[in-house]
């Protein structure tokens, strides 16, 4: 038996086991020569095979953090260590954060790989220097699309690879498995009322059937709705379920999908979680009133007109603020589909005229192959 | 394109085409030379090659039919024709059907195949002829258990390929195409209560939940409540589950499952259909008095104090009585199981003590075998 | 017991049983006064209701076949009864069918409500008396897409409850029921083939699954392999697929899915259906020539190169030609829409610029509202 | 808020807000007064609710490790504090380990409760003291059929509710979420081949298409293989399904049921791990030898003639080793279950004669109706 590693080596080195598009991916992607790219992102572990890629096509790269909480110091240090420049530590205050993404403007990036476009916000999207972009989330597109942009910016969150996969089956697995980690607890013969019916919505009902749960549904949207109902969820409204759900997820990208007022319609025992993108979908505030215990990490009992309720990780996104996110052999879709992306940006996508645009149907479908067939 | 030969035959050729393991078995099927073989079974198309499989052997064969509702004329005429000694005819009225089986147990068997231990039951199970019989039936082994048998019979009811293939997949599949079949109607977003959670009624739950219903179980035992309970059905009792069912399927194995009291409880506009054995797990005579139309064959429909309620096939076993029963494939591990059974009760199986015996796990194991590799 | 009406009525009334959300449309439908609709359609029972709603709310109305092989004399003359001018009869000659149209174009309607866009393709889109349209299927708006028109078009073919309903779910499910009812066999154990993994194929695939089949999926696009893969079904080529392959269905919308020269690649004895809308998604003429035999009414049995293929439906869509279509309940929800869609289009519909759209989604959600709660 | 307990307390104060059959079954226990009960078992935080039971009940209780490697010490210090005599300690070396059953033997219990008969079978079933016993284990069940006994010990190992919750459901869905814990990889795509189909091979099999995989099952018993191909899954061989494998479950109960011949067979980058009893299954022995890295816990990887395998948790039973074993909610049941069976044992049970007897069906169904409706 060789030494061991150390363990961030050893979690890279295994990362890159089961990556196989990503470097099939990045084995083809064009020269960047010249290129500077600007990529602000999830500062995780995940995101280190997408910057080799980058250096490795002889791109001049620098890294923002998307969101400081999650920079993970030996990420940004590795970065820097092979050649990105990344000032970003892990909760960085808002004045530190706001310098360095204003230094990385500054530097004048040809391109943009964005995690929701703070970089184009902040330059109202007229930067010149920059000849294209990528956007990865709904919440940066919103932005984009408010903004008189100066460049073609090229949408990779709606395509189907990513919402086939990632939000379709992806959170609502990641969801139910975190939520026997996080309670120590099963979903057999638990009554679990999944809150929005939408991709996400649908992949949490299927997951909490098959961990054995009895699965209600709530959309106020009728064809959502018949769409449960076409599967077997009874669909109650939300105050008809409320009483009968040991466990409610909320994944309706909307604040406030379950209001204050309801809770005391919940059954006392019940777990409440979200999935969906914003922590306001469950009423975080009311709830926080009233913790009286925090039996375990990211569960937080409260005492709600004398029932209990147990909120999950605080209302932020289950899946990741309580466990790991996409498992690694997952990720590499999306890895291989921002490389992909990139190397298009840089050739053909530059040329496109100024506004939001999806990412061509060609440039997912090498992703997609890579994905299936890396050794083809 | 030849001629196309009469309905009959085409429908034989055609069960032929789908039934490899019957073939299978009957070419390594022992002599039976010498043996006079009395059979009691359904006098269906399905049956025919279980004959065949006899005579080829060299047996000697009278048959007479289980139940003369079941009888078909022109497979009784065509066994007769291939030298079975068959009299009975469709309908025919009890003292014929009587003195059929008196005529045929007069005759002096050596080997007996019931359905049902008809012959057994009336001659006490002391024939002396007879060395040994084969029985399909629960209801024909509750019959042996009473008697003190001068012989021994070998019971392939409770074998686990016959439950685990006929009684936990197949009655529940085709229970719920029969339904489509009969009313016309879809099962999806419909509430089905399945009363009785054992093999059958666990194949109707999955059945009509994949067919799209919301499904609810109700059973007394608490193990069986527990296992759908893991599998996400609620499980009331029946009187709370009533209110809520769009449609009913009893597969209790027991009169009186559904006592007519609960009638009132129903949701208007339900279906109440059975799939267990017997025609009285349903309140069958409390319905048929109310009666107001037939609105479809197999459908009446019944005003039950101003509520409208549906009994299916008159609460005769629904698959069979309102459909078509197995199909031609999967019937095919049943007639192996038939022949494999014949061989060993004609050589081994003789020689067991008198008294009920289960048929040995390697007599199924060669059926199992023959009819998942069928060239082998 | 009252004396039975006849079949036909029977039938009727059973239809009116089940369809609630139709009633409830019809009573909110706006007056008609004045209109003249055309309605080009299948003249199936099904559409009975529609026409009466039409009636009821007092337009005047002339109707068409959308296809003289799928009319019903009964149902044509049901419809003349009730004051529509219908003169089409089962199997029209082209000259007939084509006069009829003519007629009822020249009578000068003022709304169409169209399957298949005949009489707005007929006129060129621009016949003077009318002000808009309803067009049901992919087929029709294809067309109308080429036209110049002069007045607006509602597409409801696409609307998400109709897809999420009948393509998804009702599609596959009546697939794999009529598979059972044509040839009296179960899936058990098969391996079923679906080419063409869009939401009619999701449905086949999922239905023949839990009918108990082994099943793969073949699709080119990388996307759709991917999303069959996240649901654990293999995603051969289709050569590599077909070897393996007892029953295979084609669900592509695509002529000539199934190349006439992947036949010696079909294993011995397999069963090939087409339930996308073109026929020539399988190799018809290829087949056609070596069919040797018909075993059941809807099989034909083929011998290519020494294999037997059996063509189930002559490769019609295997659903409706070997079937009976959408149950009667599940149609409620597609008569319900044509209702709420004919309103609008009298109403806010004939005020939009002309051209085709899609169908605004508040009125899909007024149809699919009264057939979730018909009673609210 | 108040102030945080230590881990530990919140721990059991945890597991005690969701084991209320427990305290319902503890709440009926009869007087235990005068009893000395020796208790063999895991010294798990999840036994402490039964030990408490006991101790209400007025029952002096002694209590040994069933595996020393299972010890928790916190667990035998809070035992030790409440009453119980228990001078185990994780990880006791063998001589210590066995005076300590040495001396509870010696301190002669009138009753036992065991997991894995170890005081039993050193005293060759003839203590004289002891009027009888429970066995919890397999394992134990066929240690004692090989003894004279001279009191009765009741068996509630194979008792439906425990079969049907435990092995049926728990150990394939923790060992579907184990390996996405374990690996951070998920199971979407990968074809997973289940080695044993018996009541846990159906569970793993089930929860790994739920994951998404696409399962194959190799049981050698062809009615096993029958039950599998009903559900749709492919059945090869094991030499014919191993190179398709990604990865591969044994859950035979059998050593050597993937003999080390076969490893060449392998896919490269195969995972293979065991749900089994035994940690014979998988070929450790030879795999330990070509282990070349330890990429992270609980994975091994193992160069076998120049291709890649991971054996996980060094083959032994793979949800328990590397996982965390049952949900607390469902060992509810479990405890629950105990509790009642030592009540029949002290009252009625005591009564029987020598021998090994099931557990009779009223006392599994008292646990099972608590469990179901504690509040009942």
């Amino acid at each position: 038996m060789p030494p061991q590693r150390d363990d961030f080596a050893r979690e890279l080195a295994w990362l890159r086991d089961f990556t196989p598009a990503t470097r099939s991916s990045a084995g083809a992607l064009p020269s960047l020569q010249g290129e500077r790219l600007l990529v602000v992102c999830h500062l995780d572990l995940k995101m280190v095979p997408y910057f080799e890629a980058l250096l490795s096509a002889g791109a001049e790269v620098r890294a923002c953090a998307a969101n400081p909480a999650t920079t993970r110091d030996e990420v940004a240090k590795l970065l820097g260590s092979m050649g990105v420049e990344v000032p970003a530590r892990k909760d960085d205050p808002p004045d530190r954060h706001a310098a360095h993404l204003l230094a990385a403007v500054g530097a004048g990036p040809t391109l943009l790989s964005e995690m929701g476009a703070d970089a184009t916000a902040s330059t109202g999207g007229r930067l010149g220097t920059v000849r294209g972009g990528l956007e990865a989330t709904g919440t940066g597109i919103a932005r984009l699309r408010s903004l008189d942009l100066a460049y073609p910016v090229f949408d990779w969150d709606s395509v189907p690879i990513k919402q086939g996969l990632h939000n379709r089956h992806l959170v609502g697995l990641m969801a139910a498995n975190t939520f026997l980690n996080v309670t120590g607890l099963s979903l057999y013969g638990k009554t679990v009322l999944v809150v929005g019916y939408g991709p996400v919505g649908r992949g949490v009902a299927d997951a909490a059937r098959s961990f054995g749960a009895a699965v209600e549904v709530c959309d106020p949207d009728p064809a959502a709705s018949l769409a449960a109902a076409h599967l077997g969820f009874p669909t109650p409204t939300l105050e008809a379920g409320l009483p009968r759900a040991d466990v409610l997820f909320t994944a309706t990208s909307r604040d406030g999908a379950v209001p204050a007022e309801v809770l005391s319609s919940c059954k006392d025992g019940a777990f409440l979680a979200n999935v969906g993108h914003t922590t306001g979908e469950l009423p975080v505030q009311e709830l926080r009133r009233r913790v009286v215990d925090r039996p375990r990490p990211h569960v937080e009992r409260c005492d709600v007109g004398g029932k209990v309720l147990y909120l999950l990780a605080g209302g932020a996104m289950f899946n990741l603020a309580a466990g790991s996110g996409d498992p690694y052999d997952t990720f590499d879709l999306v890895t291989a589909l921002m490389i992909e992306a990139t190397g298009f940006l840089a050739t053909e996508g530059v040329g496109y005229p100024p506004g939001v645009h999806p990412l061509p149907k060609e440039v997912q479908d090498r992703a997609a192959r890579r994905y299936l067939e890396p050794d083809a």
